[in-house]
């Protein structure tokens, strides 16, 4: 094999497909990049079995043939070659030599008989939206995923389309994060769970351009991304989702509306005085006067108070302050409606366009 | 007490004065900021008995006294504090109150009464030179002391002054890095060795203008640095310096010189295939024809030529990349000129000014 690249476009691919690379695993296959310039096209392909990604790659095919290169090493090779003409040649040990200017690499492949490449899924339906669209939806959702794999649905997050809407809803016991997008074109309903990995995974490759476009393909088991030059496949999330429009309520007692940015800095102040190790809940006391913001750690005490908006009753409810910064940040509006039903009831923040959903549970502070 | 301060000036003097307090420590008093109001002027001091940093501070004191806070609450909390006024408030059971706009943060603090002010020294002899020389001085050299205390001496840098020239020094058995600066003033001689640690932390806070001064003291067990509004007092380290004169020779009998940039970017390429386990050596083939950099690891391998300017003897001669790397990234030489002597002894990279000297010892390549 022998193939031409200029070196930042093999760069670009190369760091695409590194993304489906897993860190540590027993089989040395998988941490190959799997390079197929057998036919008329340059391939390139990573497969974790849970995730894969195949990018096609510019480049000019002298000789046609294919290799599987530890990904790591092609990477760190690739990254530091200078920005030039790239030539990659094997032989039929599988023994490959980069060469770049003066520069001459030789590092040891191998067949890739055993690498799996990606398998060909039966698409039951399919969306397209834009790139943009698709990494902010992650961006304000995957934070509330749970990390440990106690119940693997916490890990990932729903993608469920109905009446033309696409909803994406991660929860992690304590809180629930739900991002509404009308689609364009229509769709049948459906439902499925995609693994909070491949989601932050993809929203690293994806440009986040509001022109480029990415088409969501569902199977039974997989779903597939196509942008670009690249597709992404993943395994699903088997299992039935959390019900969520049952934990969802639009009753309230108590609706505040503030200034996002600064409720953000007045947590962030309060959220100084807090250790790790101890969990020191912020308290909200909403009066007709205004929030007053409070928080006592064995660090000290903080209060602070801010304008609000309020309509009925008063409320004194404590949370912990990581939670609600979390969904803060996400958001993009100036300010902000809050809505409560009592102290120990969960906290809505949502808008009126139904674009957004973050609800969050409340810290027992009975004293 | 009772203090006012700008939210800027406040943090900037809390920031340097943190430079001091150590990390981990059985005295609590050590993690404390002082801030003295006692007197006409507000002090900030920290002090961990090797490093002692003393600043005054702008503000204006409404009511005298003194306090010690604990730094990282302080600094976490003035760090977080909008920028505008801050009133410090202290009570008669050290209790500081800590207010800006609507924000008030209430601490635990200490008498002080335990605290360790810095000593006066009597000083010996002092050079004045500007922020920019030291802290060009420091970053010059500062990598290659010994990171490991078995040796307490390579921990630290020599500052030697000799007919009006401070030579500094460092080395940690593989290397010695040895930057000269003329002074403009007179200066009795004289040869300290100063503790790594102060001179990093010293260069952080510096400002690395050209113009701005700073003023070395020495005394017998200390080092005093005055600059701006600060004074950082540092122990040195006892014991005899290694004779370092005794190491260095010019005599040579091959002689290269090479683009600096050019030979970074070949031995980075060349380190990529190093991982941290096992300790490759990059080798360097000199001919007539140019130089030939050549390494082989477990992961592969990699060859590359450059143009060099060649006097003398061929030399095949290999080296750890990472002290190759360390000495040429400090230099700022376009072009740099290395001598050898044969396959076993040191090389030295130096210009002809004499401003800088680098030794670094050759690994055994005998095959």
């Amino acid at each position: 094999m022998k193939l031409v690249f200029n070196q930042t476009d093999l760069m670009n691919s190369v760091n695409i497909v590194m993304k489906a690379i897993p860190g540590k695993t027993t089989m040395p296959i998988l941490q190959c990049i799997m390079i197929d310039a057998s036919r008329s096209r340059i391939l390139f392909t990573g497969n974790d079995m849970e995730l894969g990604i195949e990018t096609e790659v510019k480049g000019t095919i002298i000789e046609s043939g294919k290799i599987a290169l530890d990904a790591k090493i092609l990477s760190d090779i690739v990254r530091k070659l200078p920005n030039n003409e790239v030539t990659i040649v094997t032989d039929d040990k599988y023994t490959a030599t980069i060469t770049c200017e003066k520069a001459k690499f030789v590092i040891p492949g191998k067949s890739g008989e055993d690498f799996a490449y990606l398998p060909t899924i039966e698409t039951r339906a399919s969306v397209t939206i834009s790139q943009f669209s698709l990494k902010e939806l992650i961006r304000q959702t995957i934070f509330s995923i749970a990390v440990n794999e106690n119940n693997k649905l916490m890990t990932g997050e729903l993608f469920e389309i109905k009446n033309n809407v696409l909803r994406v809803v991660s929860l992690d016991g304590h809180r629930i994060a739900i991002r509404n997008l009308e689609l364009k074109d229509s769709c049948p309903d459906l439902k499925v769970v995609v693994p909070g990995k491949t989601l932050s995974e993809i929203s690293k490759i994806i440009s986040g351009e509001g022109s480029e476009l990415v088409t969501i393909n569902f199977s039974s088991n997989y779903i597939l991304f196509e942008f670009d030059q690249t597709v992404v496949l993943s395994r699903l999330i088997e299992g039935e989702y959390f019900q969520i429009d049952q934990m969802l309520s639009s009753d309230y007692d108590t609706k505040i509306e503030l200034n996002r940015q600064e409720f953000i800095s007045c947590i962030d102040r309060a959220t100084l005085l807090v250790r790790e190790s101890d969990k020191m809940p912020v308290i909200m006391d909403i009066t007709d006067n205004g929030m007053n913001i409070q928080i006592t750690t064995p660090l000290g005490s903080m209060n602070e108070s801010m304008g609000v908006i309020k309509t009925g009753k008063d409320i004194v409810i404590g949370f912990n302050p990581r939670l609600l910064l979390d969904a803060l940040r996400v958001i993009d509006d100036e300010s902000v409606t809050l809505y409560f039903v009592n102290a120990k009831a969960p906290c809505f923040i949502r808008d009126d366009k139904n674009t957004y959903i973050y609800l969050i549970l409340p810290v027992n502070i009975s004293r």
